[in-house]
């Protein structure tokens, strides 16, 4: 008997960004597997059986959920923001490619989260409303000197520039060095939004630019927007934050 | 007195991917702008003064609600997806810009919604799973040369490419030419998702490859996914789709 995964995106902290689809599922579940801050973070029953682990257990966690399944349950992998990026979907996926041939035949659905960047992006005004990339800084996974050569190139496309994993306790240099790279790129006077903890209590937005930016505007659960030659800022009348925007048109120069 | 203007994703169409915090705010509005179809998918109250609109006329319906909000208003202006992608966040910060100063004076609110982008890679599996971008092919607001050169460098990059605007009966022909730029670029056997209408109930994937890729695949309401080198399709046991998903581990060659 083959059970279920579900791969959740919670958004990015604030209950009201869930969707409907995602509330509804949440207590018909089993069983709820992630990293340990957002399984506690879910309001389920106390018939659901929660399963927090650490961070970077990814392909661990998701061989869990994969096995409970395979015992017929009902089970929930969970993501901050979106499932789908930087996060447990991609995990999930792998785990079946590189797992028994049985894993196939179990059912997984994903389903949708606000992504940390959109959410980022909502608070700052506009910044993503052209073309854009997004880029995890961090070597866990990936070549160092792949990071670099991306961000060179997305540079030279003049996308907007959203960066997961931008800052780390292990390797701080990183982000420093991302800048001075872009700096080489790009005008300096462009905005740069440092985005911590959107939506949730302790939220904090510092808008800089490429000149000023520097890695410890930033810790562990910031997001940072890096815009594009077009990008600017209007600072309104009220007393609101200034808007950081990104135009549709671009002209023939 | 100043009204506020609330720019609103209203998700790819199911009305189960709407937030808690869009859902409360709609019976809050007096007005909702936006285009016509997008503007008649949205239950509120018949209190609740719709403006539906043409498409392309992003301008001149963010200054209607801008004009709305002036006159003390609580507008409403609603895209599908998220607001802040190929959208009418830009449109409404671009309109402040331009015009007159008094425009600074009123508040604006950007409501994060589930792109059409998460929404197709959810449904597809996890082909955002790694680095990736976003590019309008549309050629009404920037010069097609750009485009192109974005391309080009996002192959080069490796990025996983969400293709926004891809197919127009006014330019047919882009879509194929990108596709053949592509193709100079990456290995053909990449996987191409063709992601029409998804969460409607005109919903329909098709899931081919770079190589088989062409413009008469999709239409109007398509979004188009290309993979990257590392992305790869599982051919589930189960009565499911195929699964396309891009891993998070890149090893040095």
């Amino acid at each position: 008997m083959n059970g279920h995964v579900y791969i959740i995106g919670l958004g990015p902290g604030d209950q009201n960004l869930l969707t409907l689809e995602v509330l509804s599922l949440l207590p018909t579940l089993t069983d709820i597997v992630g990293y340990g801050p957002y399984v506690e973070r879910v309001e389920v029953p106390n018939t659901v059986r929660k399963h927090g682990t650490d961070n970077r257990q990814e392909l661990d966690r998701a061989h869990h959920a994969l096995t409970l399944a395979q015992q017929g349950h009902r089970v929930g992998v969970v993501s901050s923001g979106d499932a789908g990026v930087f996060a447990m979907a991609s995990a999930v996926f792998e785990a079946i490619d590189q797992g028994d041939i049985s894993l196939k035949t179990i059912q997984v659905t994903v389903l949708p989260g606000i992504s940390a960047m959109f959410a980022a992006a909502a608070r700052l005004g506009a910044p993503l409303g052209h073309d854009f990339c997004a880029i995890s800084l961090s070597d866990n996974l990936k070549p160092w000197e792949l990071i670099l050569h991306r961000l060179k190139l997305a540079a030279q496309a003049d996308f907007v520039i959203a960066l997961y994993n931008a800052v780390s306790k292990a390797r701080p240099w990183q982000l420093d060095t991302a800048f001075d790279l872009l700096r080489k790129e790009l005008p300096t006077d462009i905005p740069v939004a440092f985005c911590r903890a959107i939506s949730r209590k302790d939220e904090h937005i510092e808008l800089t630019t490429l000149k000023n930016a520097k890695s410890s505007m930033g810790d562990m659960q910031t997001l940072v927007i890096i815009g594009s030659r077009y990008s600017r800022v209007i600072q309104p009348l009220s007393d609101c934050n200034p808007w950081f925007y990104t135009p549709r048109s671009i002209t023939k120069k």
